[in-house]
Formats: C-alpha cells, sequence, structure tokens
C-alpha cells in the first residue's frame, strides 16, 4: 500500500462522538523503552516502563495512539529536567491536547563507596519521573526509592544482645521544579537510615555497617520523622511524601509509615 | 518468661517524641489473609493482602504494631459492609487513634453461565475495598477489576476482513455508602466491554463471543464512557473513577483510559 | 442456539495433524482457582494458581481447553494427597491423554503460638503442588517455602555488637509419596533458621525471637546444609531440593543456596 | 579501620565444615546490573537481573559473596558470546570453584519496520542467557520471549464474522554453542506467529497486522510445531525448548504449549 492509498483509510479516532464525557487521561501504558538519563556524574543508561496520556474533549472519539510512541522514539538526547519538560510539551502539540501527563519508572544506579574499605559499586534505586500539564499549571514530580537497612529500637533496647533488623525501602516523593537531583534525594533517604546499604563491601565495611545499625535504631516512624525534618528544611521542595516500607524479619508482612506535607 | 516480666520490658513506643511531625499514616503493610466475603450467593473465600494504618501524633514516638494483626485476626464472621466498618472502628479504638484506613485487595470469583450452552464456571475479579476515616468522615471505596473482550473499531473498519481484539482490564473505582455490591460493579464493566469473558465456553459459546465482539467494537475511549454514562445515571454512586486497559494484541504495550467524576 | 446445532459446527481441534511433532504439553495456564486444602487441624481456604496439561500425540491438531476447566471446577471437595491422585487421573481420562501434569500455587496459613506469650496467630506460607504422570510412572511433588530469620555469622563474628539479620525465604522441595504434610515440611525449615517468624509477637516474644536469632547465627549455606541432614535421615523422602534466599539487610540483593538430592 | 586491621577479622566463611554436604550452587540473586549487549546492530544498553553462583565442597563452611558482585562490575565490555564466557571463567577462578552458573535476564531491543509505511521502532524482547559450568563441560542457553499475535483457528472456522485473537508470548530456548543471535531466534519466533507485533503502527499497517492475522490463524499448538520444525531443521541447534503463552481473550487465563527436544 502506497502512501495516497493511506489516506484512504477512514480515520473512526476522528469522528464526531456524543456521548459528552470528558476523558481525563488516554494514551499507551507500560510501554518498554531503553532511557538515557543525564546524571551529575555523566549518562545513566536503563530501561523506563513509560505511561503518556492526554485530556480528550467530549465531541471527540478517539485519540491516535501511535502518535505518543512516535514522540517518545524521536526522543534521543539523553534526559534531563529540560528535556524532560520539552518531551511533553511535544507530545501535547502533536496530539493536539491541552492538558497530558508523562510518567517513567526505571532502576536508576549510583557509584557508592564502602565505608573502609572505600571499594566502590553500583546501587540500584527505583526512580518515577511524572510531568502533568493541566489548565493550572505544569507539575513535575520525581520519586526515588532507596534501598537502606533498619533496625528495631524496641528490639534493641528489651533484648539482652543483637536486635532484629532489615531491608527497607524509603521512598521519597517531591514535587517542584525538580532542583533536587536523583543522588540528592537517594542520599538524604540514606543519611537518614539506621544505615546505608551497599553493591559490594569487604570484612572491614560489613562490621562498620553492622555497628554503624545497632548504633542508629529506627522505626519506621522515625524514618519518615526525620527525612521529613530534612524537606521541611529545604526551601527548594514545594511539598513531599515520604514511605518507609521495613520488610521485617521477625514477620512476613511490613511496616510502614507515611508523611506528607504541602508548605 | 512469665506474663508479670512481660510489664517490666521498657515499652519504647510510647515515650515522648519532640519532632513535632504528625504521621499521616502508619501500621502493617502487605499482609496476607485468608477472608470470607458475604456475596449475594453465599460466602466466597479468597485471600486477602491487607494494609492497616492509623495517624500517629506528633508526641507519641511509635504505633503498636502487633495490635493491627490482633484486630484483624479477631474477626471471623464472612466479610459484609457493616463488618468492615466495624472492624475499621475497632481498628482504631484498638490503636488509640483518631483517624485510620483499612485496605483489603483479594480476587473474588462470580459464577456465571456460559451465553449459549448455558454452562456454568467461576471467573475470577480482583477488588479492592478500604475504608478511610479522618476528622471529615469516613469514605468506604470499592474497586473492581473486571477482564473482558475488546475488539478495535479501527481495525474492523479498515480491514477487509477480521478486527484485532484482545483481553482488557475494565476497572471501576465507586465511592458512596457500598450500596453497589461486587456483582453490580462487575456486570457495569462487562455489559459495557465489547463483549464479557467467561471461565468456560464450549463450541457454540465459542461463536457466540467471537461474533458478539466484532458486532460491537469499542476503543478504551468507548469503555470508560460507557460506562461513565451508567454511572452517571445511578444516584447511588457519588463519586467514580473508570480505567480500562487493553492488553494490545497488535502491539507489546496497552492503551489506555480513565475518566473520575465527583458528582 | 440448543445442543444438536452445537453439533453441526466443525470440531477444528480434532482434526489430522501432518507435523508429526509431539507436543509434551498443552493445557491451560495461569487459571485463578478458589481451593481447600484438608489439613491436618481442619480445612485451609485458599486461592490456588492452576496450571493443567497433558501430552498430546503427533497426529493430534488440538486438544480441548474447556475440558481441563470443567475437570477443575467438578472437583468439590477439599483437597488431599488421594483427592489430587484422582483429579490428576480424571483429567487424563477426560482428555484422552497418556500423560499430562497439574500445578497448584497457592498460599497457606498455619497457625503459630508465639514462643513467650503464646498467643496465636496465622502465618502464611507458598506452597506448590504438582502431579506428573508419564510413561514412567505418576511423581508426586510438593514445594514449601516458609518465610524465617537468618543472622549472619561473619556479622556477628566481626562486629563489636550487633549482627545483621533479614527475612529469608525458605523453599523445600521434596519428591515422594506425598508422607510429609505441609505442616511437617514447613517445621523443618523454621526449626532450623536462625529463628522462626510469627504473624504476631508480644514485647516478650520480641525479646524472645531477637536473643534466638543472636544466638544461632547461619548463612544461605548454614541453612540448606541443616535442612539437607534433616531430609537425608527422613526415609519417606525419595529426593528433595532445599533453596535458602536471604534479602540481604546490608545489600539490595539476595543470597542464596541450594542443594538437591537424589537418594 | 586502615587495612592492616581488616586482615585480623575472622574469616568465618573459610572454616571447616564437618556436615558433608555438598551446596550444588551458592552465590548472589536478583542482582540488578546495567548491562550493553553487542548487537548486529550495534550495542543494545538495557538492565539485567543477575544470578551467579559456584558449587562449594562439603568441607568448606561458605563461599565469599561480595567477588560475586567484583567479578560482575569489573566487566566493562559489551557483552557478547566470548565475553559472557570469559566472564563465567574469571568467576570460577575468582571464587576457585570447579562448577559454577551465571544467568541474566533483560528486556532487548529490536528495530522493526512496520510492514506497510516501513516506520521504524523499538520493540522489547526478553532474554536470558544462562552459562553452567560443570564437570560435563560448559553448556550456554539463550532463552528469547518475543510478543505476537495469535488467532484462534476454531473461533475463525466456526464463526459467521471474526475471529477472537489476543497476544501471545512465545519462548525458545536453544541450547548449543550460541550460534544463533537473538535476533534471529526472535524473527523465527515471530514469522510463526499469526503475525509480528510492533512498537508502531500507521493506519496502513493496523489493515495489514488484522488482515494477515485472519489469513493465518494459529492454535498454540501451532505455534510451538511450526517453531518446532524450524529448529529441528537447524544443525546450529543441539537441544530447544518452544514455549507458546496466550492471553486468551474470551477467558481470563492462557492457553499453553511447550515442546522440547534433544537432538
Amino acid at each position: 500500500m502506497n502512501a495516497p492509498e493511506a489516506w484512504l483509510l477512514p480515520d473512526v479516532q476522528a469522528i464526531a462522538d456524543r456521548r459528552n464525557i470528558y476523558i481525563n487521561r488516554v494514551g499507551v501504558k507500560s510501554l518498554l523503552h531503553p532511557l538515557r538519563i543525564a546524571g551529575p556524574g555523566g549518562e545513566v543508561s536503563t530501561v523506563a516502563t513509560v505511561d503518556m496520556a492526554v485530556g480528550l474533549p467530549p465531541q471527540v472519539k478517539g485519540t491516535h495512539m501511535s502518535r505518543f510512541v512516535e514522540v517518545l522514539q524521536q526522543h534521543e538526547a539523553a534526559l534531563d529536567a529540560a528535556g524532560f519538560a520539552a518531551l511533553l510539551a511535544r507530545m501535547l502539540k502533536r496530539l493536539d491536547a491541552d492538558s497530558g501527563m508523562i510518567e517513567m519508572r526505571f532502576p536508576y544506579f549510583i557509584s557508592k563507596r564502602a565505608p573502609v574499605s572505600g571499594v566502590a559499586s553500583l546501587l540500584d534505586y527505583q526512580v518515577m519521573l511524572r510531568g502533568e500539564c493541566t489548565a493550572a499549571g505544569t507539575v513535575f514530580t520525581t520519586r526515588v526509592s532507596a534501598p537502606a537497612t533498619s533496625l528495631c529500637p524496641c528490639s534493641k533496647e528489651i533484648s539482652e544482645y543483637g536486635a532484629h533488623n532489615q531491608r527497607s525501602n524509603i521512598a521519597i516523593t517531591v514535587q517542584g521544579d525538580a532542583a533536587l537531583s536523583i543522588e540528592e534525594i537517594a542520599g538524604i533517604a540514606e543519611q537518614e537510615a539506621s544505615c546505608e546499604v551497599y553493591g559490594l563491601l569487604k570484612r572491614p565495611d560489613e562490621k562498620y555497617v553492622t555497628e554503624r545499625a545497632y548504633d542508629n535504631p529506627k522505626f519506621v516512624e522515625d524514618l519518615v520523622r526525620d527525612i521529613a525534618l530534612r524537606l521541611d528544611a529545604d526551601p527548594r521542595v514545594r511539598s513531599y511524601t515520604v514511605e518507609a516500607e521495613n520488610f521485617e524479619s521477625i514477620h512476613n508482612h511490613s511496616a510502614y509509615a507515611l508523611v506528607e506535607r504541602v508548605k
């Protein structure tokens, strides 16, 4: 089929709709896409799960799904805050839409040095970037989920020796003008945990993290409060949510806490 | 250790906290729990993933995690709307809390008859029940996700024969006084799809569902709009969200649409 | 459409196939089904994810998928070893097959008493039951995955205080005549861990499990070896696989070990 | 802590073990790692989930977990078959082991052209690479899972119009000297499906894929048989498994078939 013939195919999406229902979001979901993120230490290559959607006026029957994929795949540069805003703007223009959102979820890697030996290794964080444009303006949201160690203050206090500890997931979601980097957000989560985790630890490091966690016991409540204090004090953050989930080593369920604040 | 000795263990959670941070939610998360639901056709046994949380005043260091599990496991009757409200109230009382929430996510089974042969089989739906109590009152939310068939109107229109179709997931979330049963919500989703799906179909049924879907093509946009019309007309629904996700048979990503409305 | 008309529809699956390829397994997969298990302490209600398949001779074009669902849904009694064998036999007969398999994966609940307070609570285990019939006979396999606590011997030894610990998943897979109950297999996994986990612990219990784990440090290597010794000594076990996965509290990846043996 | 002090920490893993149990596999599991794959069209950046393990002799108490991560993170070149073999060899040497395995699972992207418009877009495939070294030699395994469209021959035959179709997942696992590229394996899966899927299709393409699938109906049985014929004819393949899973658009479970063969 040649191009002119394509124009002869009816465009079902473009016909008028009489149901008078505005659709808040319509688009593509769970699209896997390779992505390069422009990080402070250079580009980080990853694979993102991408959702893209626009608002659809009552009188239009359908959106044009292929255009979302087109817009995404035409973006070739490593993604930074300006590039993400431009991508959102191009999607709205290409879809002829007044409102819309792009959300990308991906693992992100930061090279860390072990606390005693100084050996470098990568650690993976789960990141979500979302840009949402409505009549009220455009809001950018960044969520960074950092793995960390938590050690139970109650267990330490009541036991003659030892204290149960476990891997935790600390998720910080901030809204604002994207002034905080992924690295900064991850750093806040890690500094307020009982101890940071690492990809690679030698024996002297393992001694350090064991004793550090024992010296620094925290409930999920402490984790979210100590991080909230940090974010309250940061003028770049306009609103935030902090969540901590402890994969309890003495149960088969999690302990969980959440603080959210609009300044 | 005998009981009196237990009282001598320090209660770390109960000590005063000076950080002055209110915690919106703290509790247990992702607890697997067997559950019986009181359905219109009798009890439905299932397994729920349960989250329970309360608000924690700034001056209190920690909540008492074991009490959530205690409250949940003491509930023995098949769950209905009144029982869910009572469970939420008991949790708040036991945790000495002003606000809190319980969320349960579970598969639910409805026996359906195949459209031609009349053969009965079970179909599974994903259900979420949430009760949330704040100073503004208590809100109950029910979400039912129904599998269904969608057939693409564009593909049908432009092709000389055939039309791509696929499994869809239609999720209806309603807030209100729980006047709609899981069965009613599932029914609305299924009636507005290109066709319903079934656990068991004989050949005459397969002929029926194939032709029914072809006669009834719908975009994700059509799915959410037709369901929105139904919910708009139902006085028992105070607010709702309708989502449709098509696991496209011609792509490796989904088409997705969402309508939300507060009446 | 009435029943006679159904017979007029062509049976595409039954036509001859000329490709001369035997199909090792064909059937249904990932079917959600409510299930009652006959446990030693009474029935346990759960929801299983079920796979069912048969071997298909080279000359037959297709199997009859609806019959698998029919056979499964006709089984109404609480499942025990004899019932599982009968279900497998009925499937083979209904599908007119010489070989086939049924696999069911589900959460299972055991009521446990906390070690000091004696408070009862449910704990969830992941169970897999598989029956496989071939020309060589029928083999039944049971896998029980138990959550448990592991405490690192190295961390304890090298640190002046504390020791990192975490939730582990211990999976024991046994083949034989199903003489070991789910409860027995779970018990072996739990007794050989640094400590058992529980749904509900009071403060004296938390002191106990903290100290118990510290007194009983184990690597993943120790977990699988100590369980292997137990299974080696049990004449009812003909072959087994033991796996331990520690969700390391100091890393964001797992430590893992596996021992397998055919006696 | 300075370096000399590190040497004073006891090496618990290195002490003798008296239980006399050989451990088939011990190592790290579910480690997220950024990876570049050397593809025929250039490098493909992705993120892999990595498992690495070695066999552990009866007399050794524990392996050295940090060395696995060290070996993995020292590999910097884009991965090809020779590089994977070298990585496996380095791991065995570093861990002083006679046997061991590395398994990597990752999404892989291939740029495809739409069938009529020729528009290029990326499609994602799930790939698993495994190298396993035992006394019997080293075996390399490649599994490629390709999304595809399947259209039901029975539904087409018995219906006056239309035919149910759906997204399928076709997984081909081959063992041999890695002579088949990911692209070749994916191509075999796609060519034998009712139709290929694409990231981006324009209307003339959508017409094409709709009609192509309708002209080319296949059961899961047909999918695995037609692929088996292709692999039987390829002298580079020594043994293989072919699996097809159809996410049925008329049910909420899958149809599934598997053929495995050792030549």
